[in-house]
């Protein structure tokens, strides 16, 4: 099987220029076939401002209400899916900027409302991985905006993360995949304040001990779920590293 | 050869939701390959003002700067593309958002500031048809933006008739092309006051005539020079009608 990276980094890092650089530098050096996946919250929150349009976010989670809805379909799929694109060509790159709607790439259904209501917000059904493979084997590099849609008509805001995750799983049957999680730190650290104290490999038996001692705990907790989830759905490695460390040499490696 | 219709439609239709509704309807109805090609300068400009940036327009040409290249992009290749897409995704079509910056679809450079300096415009070199017809041929409909790049990272605001044209003459070695161009008329008349007046077809000896003859004029002139440049170039047709009746069977017929 053929090696395929999909990495998925935040808005922080595609949005500000010096950054977006380093990335797309790094992202073009990345041997083998690849998908990028990336978020824009941040600009969507600037451009909200700028029209009038107040973001409210719970646990970190965007509220997406019928105007926060336009402003991310134009931030994500256009002004920043679009110019990560052509700065990938510019790279020699033959990247596609995709959404879920996108040949129906990744669908999704609008999160129920429970204790709280976060509009047009997606939970994925389903990523074609088929359709996704084909177009990667022919050379092109799909560049993914955290948005989806319901098959009804209607976009849905969707966490990058959670794109990135499933993209991983759907391309699994087709390729040998490593999903790489940009994060602010180097990796998981036994000691939050010791850049020096990655934890280099998680399996699932660590990641219970690691809980159970308090090594890893709060928002780390979810995105290991997350990466467990993804290797036992047949994605062969997750890592956890910083952005400018995408090489797949660095970082934590989470594996089954 | 199997047809394939390329349709152009302003942003007066999309940007309506009763009109832009029936446009979808009726575009899901076309038989065959197809390709829409959209506008979007009502919504650009509405979003412009809301951001506190004006609109100046030269002869109908919108003046780019870099601040206007990011509503464009928000706009054209977020709000207006994304919506069509997962609109006609419900619709059963399999779309596929693309602005010429997407697989390299179609490169342009920058449109060198004469007594207009239109800033960030770009003047198309190149469609790659054999991609285009690949996707088109495995059932993908794609769904074009009027923005194109200049392969050194840069997009540029495109006229969308001529992203139409340069598309409609790329495919036409692989399909028996159609070109339709939506308009605010039933086609070309010969009195501009009568609806019932359309002349039915246009060759290159007739246009000379009319032109002579005062019948086409203005804004008509550069439109139907476009035809026939689609034409000579390869493109079977091309037809002037009303959103409304894309069906191939009405409007002004323009052949060599």
């Amino acid at each position: 099987m053929q090696k395929l990276t999909v990495i998925k980094v935040g808005g922080k890092i595609v949005e500000d220029e010096s950054t977006l650089a380093s990335l797309l530098r790094d992202f073009s050096a990345v041997e083998g076939y690849k998908v990028l996946v990336h978020g824009g919250g941040r600009s969507a929150t600037k451009v909200a401002a700028q029209l009038g349009i107040e973001s409210r976010m719970v646990g970190g989670r965007r509220i997406t209400d019928a105007d926060m809805l336009r402003v991310v379909t134009m931030v994500y799929g256009g002004l920043v899916n679009k110019n990560i694109v052509a700065r990938l060509q510019a790279c020699g790159i033959n990247a596609l900027g995709l959404t879920g709607a996108d040949m129906n790439v990744m669908s999704s259904h609008k999160r129920p409302a429970k204790e709280v209501d976060y509009g047009f917000v997606g939970d994925v059904d389903k990523c074609d991985g088929g359709m996704l493979a084909k177009l990667i084997a022919e050379g092109v590099v799909p560049v993914m905006a955290p948005l989806t849609h319901d098959g009804n008509g209607c976009l849905l805001n969707t966490n990058a993360d959670t794109i990135a995750g499933e993209t991983a799983k759907a391309l699994a049957p087709y390729f040998d995949v490593t999903l790489v999680y940009c994060f602010e730190k180097a990796g998981v650290l036994r000691d939050e304040n010791d850049d020096d104290s990655i934890i280099p490999h998680i399996g699932e038996s660590d990641f219970t001990r690691l809980v159970d001692e308090g090594v890893i705990q709060g928002g780390m907790i979810p995105k290991i779920e997350n990466a467990l989830s993804a290797v036992r759905a047949g994605v062969k490695r997750v890592i956890i590293t910083k952005a400018d460390a995408i090489d797949g040499c660095h970082g934590t490696v989470i594996t089954k």
